[in-house]
Parts: structure tokens; C-alpha cells; sequence
């Protein structure tokens, strides 16, 4: 095989380097997660079809990964739909299994099928990776990390307040500026109400969302465009153009919302959860957001998105309260509310931003050089007393030519090198270089420790 | 849908429980590979059919997990393989990617297309699942975790040794009581060589392989079985029946391959690890072991098995060297060695044994009750100032029952509680009750976080 080898397109090896980077960033959210009395789920990476069709809607469907079923796969399947060659027929016939295409549906599936041992509210989180069929283009992949954190089974509002609490700790903690944009799903629904047309809520939020992008004008165009009439437009115009403080807003919002029950309600919900954050000390802005229109498929009470500061990325997380997260396997009156943190574009915007600390970019911290046999035996005994004492040692293995094993310990960006000859052994006496600084001192063993800490 | 739903046989969900147990395991042993300077190296789930396929017999082939490929997937496929529903011969046609099988071959493909940017001696650990349409059964499944560690790059014996000091610490930091078995290849061969069937050493292993279990006599049936001469067969007992220390077996040894030269060069190999091993005190017994006869496709030197003393549960670790890791990919003489720990099978003897320290089964360390909205904000605020701290905290959602809420709590495993009312509120203080006593007292809410430590 002379030909190079390679990896399916859209996925990626995580270099030692990448992983090390990839570990401080999900370390530091488990953290956090850990911190509010968030748990560990994990589900596997294939489910049953007929628990990811559907979920998606057709274009998500098409972008599952599906699995050949294995042995003689063709055996019992339809002889006109092989002669017709009709691939979209065929496949429930050939394959059975998928790869998750996100961590909620599974996250669902779990919920239902362990139900009778779960105990309510039930508060997980979840980091693994998902497969999407995609086509891939730059900073989407075909294989990524979701990180979803989830309380399903409690209807409070605290609820949201602690997924607010979380984000602001987990970027203050990686040291991401970023506003948090709130909305509700209710406040929407209630705005399409009062402009006489509750049933287009999808066309007007779609038109809204908008709105940063294109400007007033486009939208009013795009919604006349889709058929809303030139009343609704119009009431509309005072809500495109809110403006002003979160309270501002709730107050201007409350009068033109007046005669929809369900955006009052929405209005309160928005309320009690900025009420309750403005005695919590956050770090970060809260900003009322009615151009947020994301997962309005599921999203039923409030949206949250998450935006960078400092770079031009998007949304970096997001979430929302779903009344019915479990409704689709059969178990109704489920109410939840989760975050997912965007692993892939958190960790473009650290390297972006080389938010790292210095601890993060190395791991050993100490290289014996190999001098041969009789002092790697020596420095294996010291480099043994050292991992005692919890320091992350090598000793190099091969009796190599010093500036290779330099090379080494340069290029794996270890911090300190161990130099030890026949004379070093007989004085009992180590030569260590500091690889920083290039400055070498004779030491006893027993102070290294020390002196790398 | 009515149906409750489940997921693909010979799969599990790892709940919260059983993921704390699982990270654990995961941790301590991420924990020693860190320790000696390997770092951690992640690879796509999915990987070129052409990558996998011809690297695990023709058995391998078939248990390989193969994604059909996207969109309209039977266009290009030949009529006469779908008329005669060859299902062998059209899954070429119809997929190019599948499922890793282990971690190995990834990593050799890795090695390969990244070579030009890695350093020598490479020291990678790579932990993540693998899946395998194997008949599940007990013990047994589709999807589980490899926990490979190898180093490539280097021929040095000390790799070997230090392969050996991490099985050693890793088990000593588990609390799983191991014996480690060493064994190597040119042994092997060297025996083969010495009683002239120097061609059918995998039929003389694979019976020495059944010594322990079926006895000497059947072993011998099956050796003459296999058409080896009654001399060759004759030549083999002292071998078959070698007894005493690992210094008597070698010495033992070295005169009946005295005849072989790669028969020396393995005695010197094993004597060469057995002898540094002796200076650096480990907790572990190291015993050779000439039945060892794993990974003979691919082993060229030593042979690592490692068995729990306590539990029946056969091989919980293993590996060896590979003096041609890379060349299935084009890159010749590259000598690796490496180890992988079972990690299910590791998993399953913690469990039975029950060694998880106190600390791995529960994960918040305080709760407080809901006794409304003006209390639950007041507590809000003591519950941050805790996690501030680095405490582990929830607030109960809802203003529930108060039975239900501590029974979450006690489901939960958290192991104190505090109730806040409006009396504690105006005093200023903080009744906890500690859910292991039953013990319930007055606080300050500044002295729970040294309580709860």
C-alpha cells in the first residue's frame, strides 16, 4: 500500500496537542456542571432507526449515517426495489442502526426507556460525539462534540436561572467575554397573536431573525412577501423596533402584549428569571432578544443563545424549556430545559483568542537524558521517586545522540531536563536544565521537586 | 408510538451511577499514563473501509460495522450483484466508510499520514469506544472502550519496562490485586526452531496456549494431531513441563535453545526487563510465562497478559511489542510497543470487588430545600457563595413536598442537607442535616463548607 492513508472527509484526528487543548476545555465545563449537581450520562453511538427517523425532519433524516445491517443483508430485502435501484426504499430494508445525530433524541429515548429508576428532576449532562452526513465545509464537521446539559421533570424557573448561572461561570471560567441573549418562545407566540396571525409564527420569526442582518425594510418585505397583511405588518413595527434596558423592554412589551394571555405569561417568565439573576452577581449581560427564534420546532417557553465577544463566530451555545421532550417516545408531560455548549466553535475561539493558560500547552515536566544502560537504570529509580511525589517524568529510552533527545524534550515542550553521567552519579547529584530559561544548575535529588513546582 | 423504546442489542446506556464508577477508572489510569509522559490521541469513529479491511482476517472483515454511504447510494452499484443479491460483493459498491475496530490500526494509520509532524519516540494513549458485530453476550458487546497505550519509535527495552511499572501502578491504584505474565515471540520461535517445525509455530502455541486448561496429555494428542513428529513432540516436554522461578525457567531455558539464536535473543530480552524491573520495586508479581501466546499475527518481541488474583475473569489486560506496526500503511521499521487495559473487564472486577473509594458514589455534597420563591432566592445566593468555594451544590428546583425532596435527595446519595424557613432566614442561620447521621444542626452558613469537608 503505497498510498498515503487518510481519514473520511469531515472528520479529524485529535493531535496530543488538540487533545490537551480539547481536555481543559471539557474538564473545565464538567466542572462547572458538577458544581450545580449535574451527572455524567453517556449513550451509545448507534440507535435503532426508528428511534432517530423522524426527529429531524426530512433533511435531518437524510443526514443520518446509517448502518449496513450485517451477514447476508440482502437476503430478504424487496427484488423490485433492487431492480429499481430505489436507494430511499431500500434502505430500511439493509440498515437498522444510525449514529446519533444529536444527544438530545437519545438523551429522550433514555429518559422513557429508564423512567421507573430515574429519579425527578433529573439532571444530566452529556459529551459525546455526534455524526451528521453533512456536507463539510469549514468549521462544520461531519463528526463533532455536543455537550448538552439538561433538567428534565421540573417546571420552575430556577431551572433556567441555573443554566444562566452555569453559562456565565463555564466562559468567565475559560475566559470568553460573551452576552447571553434570552428570549421566550411564549412572547413570540403571543406577538403573533396580537398581529392576527397566531398561525404564521414560524414565517414571522423566521422574518425577525433576520432582522440584525438584512434591516427593517428587507424583512417588512420578506413578511408582506409571505403573505401577512398590511395590518399585521404594521402592528409589528412597534416590536421590530424595541429598544432600550431589559426592563425598558418588558415594560413596552407588556402594554402591546396586553390582550395575549400567552405572551403575558411568556413576558412574566422572562421577569422572574432576570429578577431572580440581578441578586446572583453574574459576570455576564442578559439581554432580552426578541430576534432569538432558534428550535422553535421544540422550544416552548424560554430560548437562550450565547454569543462571543471578542471574534465573529456566531452562536457559541444555546438552549431552551421543551414542554415535551419525551412526548415522542410515548411519555407525556415531561418538562425540561437545557443548554448545549458549542465544544467545537468554544474551542476555535480559545485558539483564536490563545486563551489557554501556560499549564495547559505541556504535560511532562521533567526528561532524564540516556546516557546507557548503568544511568537509565539510575535515573529509572529517580524518575520513580519523582511520579511518587506526582510530577509527570520520562525517561528517555534510547541511549540516543544528546541533541536528538534535547530535540525531544523541546519539541514535547518539557519543561525541565534531567542530566545525569557517571560523574553526576557518583556525586549523587543531578545536572538539571531549565528549557525555558537554558539555565543549568547542579541539584540534589531530592530538591527537583521542588524546584519544578 | 406506544412501544417503549430500546436500543441495539449488544449496546448500553451508562448511566449517571455508572459513569462516575466508569470516569473513575478512566481518571486513575489516565492518570498514571500522564505521569510517564504519554499523551492522549483521539481518532474519528468512522475510518475508510479500505483502512480497516485485510488488517483483522477475513473473521475481522465481516464483524467490521460498515455506514452506507449517503444520498442516492445504489446509483453506481452493478445490476447483476443486486439481481443476484450479492450481498458480499455489492458492499464495496454501496460503502466506504465503517466502524473502528480497535485502536491499533487507527493509530498506525495516524502514525503514517502524520509522521512528518510527530516526534520519536510518539507516547500516545488513545481511550474511546470501539464496535464489533459480534454476537453479543454476557460480557460481551457491539460497542465497548479500548484503552490502548503505546509507544512507537523506539527499540529500547525500556519501553517495555515502563509498560510494565504503569500495569503495575495502575492496579495498585485500583486496588485490583494482578500478576503480570511476560512472555516473548522469539521464544516462541526459538522453540519451534529447536525441535524442527520451526514453520508451525502458531499450531505449537496455540495448543501450548491450552496447557493450563485441558492438561499435558491433551495437549500432546492435539500437537500429533496437528502432524507434528513424535521426535518434535518429544523435544517439547521439557518445555511443556518447565517449573521453578522466572531465574530458574530462564536458566533452564537457555541451554535448550541453546541451538537457537533467536531463542537467545528472547531469553536475553526477558532476562534484560526481568532485571531492571528488580530495582524499582514493584507492588506486582512478574512471572514468565511461555503458554502466553497472544497477538502472534502481529507481536515480534514481548508478550504482556496481566490477570486479577481475585476474581475469575480471565485476561484484564495485555500487549506486547510490534517490530512493524506502520507497514500495513507504507512506513517500514517502526518498532512500537504497547498495552491496552480492558476497561469493561476492569470495570466488571471494581464492581464485583466493590473498590470505589466512599468519595466516587456520590457527586453533589449539599442540597437545599424549596420551601417557596423568597426562600429558594436566599438560598440561591448561599449555594453560590458555596460552589465559590468549590462545593458541589444544588437548590431544589420546585417548592415540592418536603418528603419528596429529601427523598431526592437520599436517591441522590447527597450527603447533607440544609433547610432554610423564614426563622432560619431571620436568624441568620442554617439548619443542616447530615444524611448519613440523621444528626440535624444550627450553622452559620459561613462554617457548612468546612462541615461538609
Amino acid at each position: 500500500m503505497a498510498k498515503k492513508p487518510s481519514i473520511p472527509k469531515g472528520t479529524r484526528d485529535f493531535s496530543p496537542a488538540e487533545m490537551v487543548r480539547r481536555n481543559y476545555i471539557f474538564d473545565t465545563i464538567k466542572g462547572v456542571f458538577c458544581k450545580y449537581g449535574y451527572m455524567p450520562l453517556e449513550t451509545p453511538a448507534m440507535e435503532n432507526l426508528d428511534t432517530l427517523l423522524g426527529k429531524y425532519g426530512d433533511e435531518g433524516d437524510k443526514l443520518l449515517f446509517k448502518i449496513l445491517n450485517s451477514g447476508d443483508y440482502l437476503k430478504k430485502a424487496d427484488e423490485t426495489l433492487l431492480a429499481n435501484k430505489d436507494s430511499n426504499r431500500l434502505t430500511g430494508q439493509i440498515s437498522e442502526k444510525g449514529l446519533r445525530y444529536d444527544l438530545t433524541v437519545p438523551f429522550a429515548r433514555f429518559v422513557v426507556q429508564h423512567q421507573g429508576e430515574l429519579t425527578f428532576p433529573f439532571k444530566r449532562y452529556q459529551i459525546q460525539p455526534v455524526w451528521r452526513a453533512d456536507r463539510p465545509q469549514k468549521g462544520r464537521y461531519r463528526e463533532f462534540f455536543q455537550c448538552d446539559v439538561d433538567v428534565v421533570g421540573s417546571n420552575s424557573l430556577l431551572n433556567e436561572v441555573e443554566l444562566i448561572q452555569i453559562v456565565d461561570e463555564v466562559f468567565r471560567k475559560l475566559g470568553i467575554r460573551v452576552v447571553i441573549k434570552l428570549n421566550n418562545r411564549k412572547v413570540l407566540a403571543g406577538i403573533a397573536e396580537i398581529i392576527g396571525e397566531a398561525t404564521r409564527l414560524t414565517d414571522i420569526t423566521v422574518a425577525i431573525d433576520k432582522l440584525e442582518k438584512i434591516g427593517l425594510e428587507k424583512v417588512n418585505a420578506e413578511l408582506a412577501q409571505k403573505g401577512l397583511s398590511a395590518e399585521a405588518i404594521d402592528k409589528l413595527q412597534p416590536i421590530l423596533s424595541l429598544s432600550g434596558s431589559n426592563s425598558q423592554k418588558l415594560e413596552q412589551l407588556k402594554e402591546i402584549l396586553a390582550g395575549s394571555e400567552t405572551g403575558q405569561k411568556g413576558i412574566d417568565e422572562i421577569s422572574e428569571v432576570l429578577d431572580v439573576l440581578k441578586e446572583l452577581n453574574l459576570a455576564t449581560d442578559v439581554e432580552l432578544d426578541l430576534t432569538l427564534a432558534r428550535g422553535l420546532n421544540y422550544y416552548t417557553g424560554a430560548i437562550f443563545e450565547v454569543k462571543a465577544l471578542d471574534v465573529e463566530i456566531g452562536s457559541i451555545t444555546g438552549g431552551g424549556r421543551y414542554d415535551d421532550l419525551t412526548g415522542i417516545f410515548g411519555l407525556k408531560d415531561v418538562s425540561g430545559v437545557g443548554i448545549s455548549f458549542g465544544a467545537d466553535r468554544i474551542y476555535d475561539v480559545m485558539n483564536q483568542l490563545d486563551l489557554y493558560p501556560p499549564e495547559v500547552t505541556s504535560a511532562t515536566q521533567l526528561m532524564f537524558v540516556n546516557f546507557g544502560a548503568v544511568e537509565a537504570r539510575y535515573c529509572l529509580r529517580l524518575a520513580g521517586e519523582l511520579r511518587q511525589k506526582g510530577l509527570r517524568v520520562e525517561v528517555f529510552p534510547d541511549n540516543a545522540k544528546l541533541k536528538k533527545q534535547m530535540n525531544y524534550a523541546h519539541k514535547k515542550n518539557i519543561g525541565f531536563v534531567a542530566l545525569v553521567g557517571e560523574e553526576e552519579m557518583n556525586k549523587g547529584i543531578v545536572t538539571l536544565k531549565d528549557m525555558n530559561s537554558g539555565e543549568q544548575r547542579s541539584v540534589k535529588p531530592e530538591e527537583i521537586a521542588e524546584i519544578i513546582r
